[in-house]
């Protein structure tokens, strides 16, 4: 076979043929899409395909795989494990310009959207018919970058994650054919599901060009709520107690003391310094009624404050200021540092533990890293702030985020939650799986028997 | 190669070597395993394997992969496409005797169960934790058979099917490996989903030996209610409203009038003979009033009639007596014939439409065959009731059925919501997913390359 430089060149050349200028080889252009928002070393692809419809990403994928080209999908380039750095070059698909609404069914309370679309593009097109999309993981990521990492965010505890919440996809396959994997049924026993295999697929089996979303209709009454503890202890308790009791909480979030410190400073809160949970309840006005009451009584059994409420839409932003500028807030602890994000998910009896056990390796730490979590469905979030410059920094976040994996795993838990395996936890998805790991990559060889999808991600061929 | 007969010959001897008595290859014992409750043509295996341990089922594996020789699972033989039909012969490896629980974790709400417990006994052994596992296919299936064809029931409006309720799973892959899909953690990012690919792939792919579930606390308050409706679109539009309100129903059931007729006459009832629905409402004291009454307004604004309602558990069964005795009721209605039984399921916007066209085709019809509906998610089926030595009725049968699920997958719907695709509906599966159906063949054929696990069934290879 030629040298991958050559073939490059000509595919290069066939695909400036088939979309002129939507072919990019800027280098500036090429560096931003092989960086993601992650700590991991990014690459540049050899150029970037900005397509507006599926019948060009099918050329795409055909050009590439008649010259074993690697394919690399982005969405809004807002992955957490490098999901979108081109480990052995290729072409990026830049899927932002497919982005339109192709259909909105409120009568079945499901939407049919291009890749492209973003999470607040869709919301913002459903609030006039009283819809909404709950799956939120921060960023204003896009529908298809959103399937393809399986992500979920804040609200999962209630609405469950991208597995629960896309009905069916449509998706490039490696030899370009292009495969619809379910129709707008609710439910279907009809063969292998297509769709959760594509679902956290990360790129590696296909590109994802339309997906259909379950919606929900936007809640009668939505209150908030926000209550600190005297000990982590005390509020994980008080998740654990709630999630038990069934009481339907739409989210419920935790963050340190190292985290509410940061978020006190950056956006100007005087929050009691102190593990704090935020709340949020959806339902009719007695429902949420109810839901709260229940929650406040197992805060006050387990030693929590008073409890800060609110119900209007910019009381309840207010409120949960904190939260939502988590991210930010720990970044500006530390001018000029790098995030390094790692997430992991236990059985919620064995949270506690867990995140007890992380505060105090950090503690022990000279790293600083603050502690935010998913804590409803097991989920939290460790944020190391790093020098990328200094190897003994570097060394120390691997250590103890290494320490974390083998403990979430050793609980029954999972490497990760929501981030995805990207190339930062390839190894540690063989930790995890073992055998199931062989699986996963005769599945990825038969489907892509050139490795041209993502190479490198998820699973090593 | 040897032929069949001589390798299965082979396999049976060494068999016999492990497994003793436990290798069955009496004539009864293999027509009874080469049969399900369907109408399909049922077809005996060689010989019949009563495992007790996931060792043995390696074991049997190994075995018959060494020789080639087809492998069928079994559970309680309740599936409905003839999914356990030894279509090519070989051996059969009946689950029942692994029915142990492993592990109940109340505080995680969740179970690890062998593939042999069936829901039944499973919610006898969550009783006292106040706790209980919500799938209910009708039958006393086992949990392994559950999975493996991915089976709702009624209450899957509420709580999911088992795509849904099926946090990780323990296989047998055709090689005789063992992998472990996922540990407890309640949402995980961590590669392919194997969890998803064997929920439903009705033992094609790996014989599901252990399956850990989700489960629910027992609710506060459960109560029922039945209401006739004076034509079939005012039930169905009645659900469609309930769904669309976003009322969080358990259940939400349709018996058409014919069927209301069965019930009536099987058990000795006085339902009107109109279109029916069964509900079930679960929460706390004023949640499910909350709910009831919502309910009842949308009714109330369809013509229905009164709400009979009850709350003690004897009294909710007495009232959903028609709807529990349905498939016994609809047998009686033609002595000696034989059911078959058929489901599609589509969007709920569509519902109505499809059920009333489908009841148009029966009315016209020499055959009977009653509608019973898991209205909610938009799936119901059709209970052909046949002469299976009569080859016009059959031929009917076969007509109203394919102009079913045309009319399903025309209405973006699919050809089976829940009973799976067995080798009933392999041609069904073709027309509903076109190139995903090469997809599925290819990662067939790269788990299973001798095509030994249960063929036939779902994919043609």
């Amino acid at each position: 076979m030629e040298k991958q430089s050559t073939r490059v060149d000509t595919a290069i050349q066939e695909l400036v043929a088939n979309l002129g200028e939507r072919l990019s080889t800027v280098p500036s252009v090429c560096a931003q899409h092989g960086q993601d928002e992650s700590f991991h070393k990014p690459h540049s692809p050899d150029a970037v395909a900005f397509v507006s419809s599926t019948e060009e990403v099918i050329e795409v994928v055909k050009i590439c795989a008649n010259h074993s080209v690697p394919i690399i999908p982005f969405g809004t380039g807002t992955s957490l494990e490098g999901h979108v750095a081109a480990l052995s070059g290729g072409i990026c698909v830049d899927l932002t310009g497919m982005n339109e609404l192709l259909s909105i069914n409120a009568a079945d309370l499901d939407a049919t959207v291009q890749a492209g679309v973003t999470r607040r593009q869709l919301n913002e097109n459903l609030r006039h018919e009283g819809l909404f999309f709950p799956i939120d993981p921060g960023a204003d990521a896009s529908i298809g970058g959103m399937a393809a990492t399986r992500a979920s965010g804040t609200n999962a505890v209630r609405y469950g994650t991208m597995r629960e919440n896309v009905l069916g996809l449509s998706a490039v396959m490696p030899d370009g054919r292009v495969i619809k994997t379910a129709r707008r049924a609710r439910k279907s026993s009809a063969g292998y599901d297509l769709t959760r295999l594509l679902v956290g697929s990360e790129g590696t089996l296909g590109i994802i060009t339309e997906v259909t979303l379950r919606l929900y209709g936007v809640p009668e009454s939505v209150t908030c709520a926000v209550c600190s503890f005297p000990t982590l202890q005390a509020a994980v308790d008080t998740v654990i107690l709630t999630i038990q009791s069934g009481i339907p909480v739409a989210r419920i979030e935790l963050l340190d003391d190292a985290m509410i410190d940061a978020t006190n400073r950056f956006s100007k809160l005087d929050n009691a310094l102190a593990p704090t949970l935020f709340l949020e309840f959806h339902g009719t006005r007695t429902g949420t009624e109810e839901q709260a009451e229940m929650v406040q009584q197992i805060a006050y059994d387990h030693k929590g404050g008073e409890f800060r409420w609110a119900s209007h839409a910019e009381d309840r932003n207010r409120l949960w200021r904190a939260r939502h500028d988590a991210a930010y807030a720990a970044k500006a602890l530390r001018p000029g540092c790098q995030m390094w994000p790692t997430d992991v998910c236990v059985p919620i009896s064995r949270l506690a533990e867990c995140i007890s056990a992380t505060k105090d390796d950090v503690d022990e730490s000279f790293l600083m890293a603050p502690i935010v979590g998913h804590v409803g469905d097991g989920n939290f979030h460790l944020t190391f702030l790093v020098d990328p410059d200094c190897p003994k920094e570097i060394a120390e976040a691997n250590r103890i985020n290494e320490r974390l994996i083998d403990r979430a795993l050793l609980m029954d838990g999972t490497c990760t939650g929501e981030h995805g395996v990207g190339y930062g936890k390839v190894d540690f998805l063989v930790a995890e799986h073992g055998e199931g790991v062989n699986i996963m990559q005769a599945i990825k060889s038969a489907i892509d028997p050139q490795n041209i999808m993502n190479p490198g991600k998820v699973v090593r061929v």
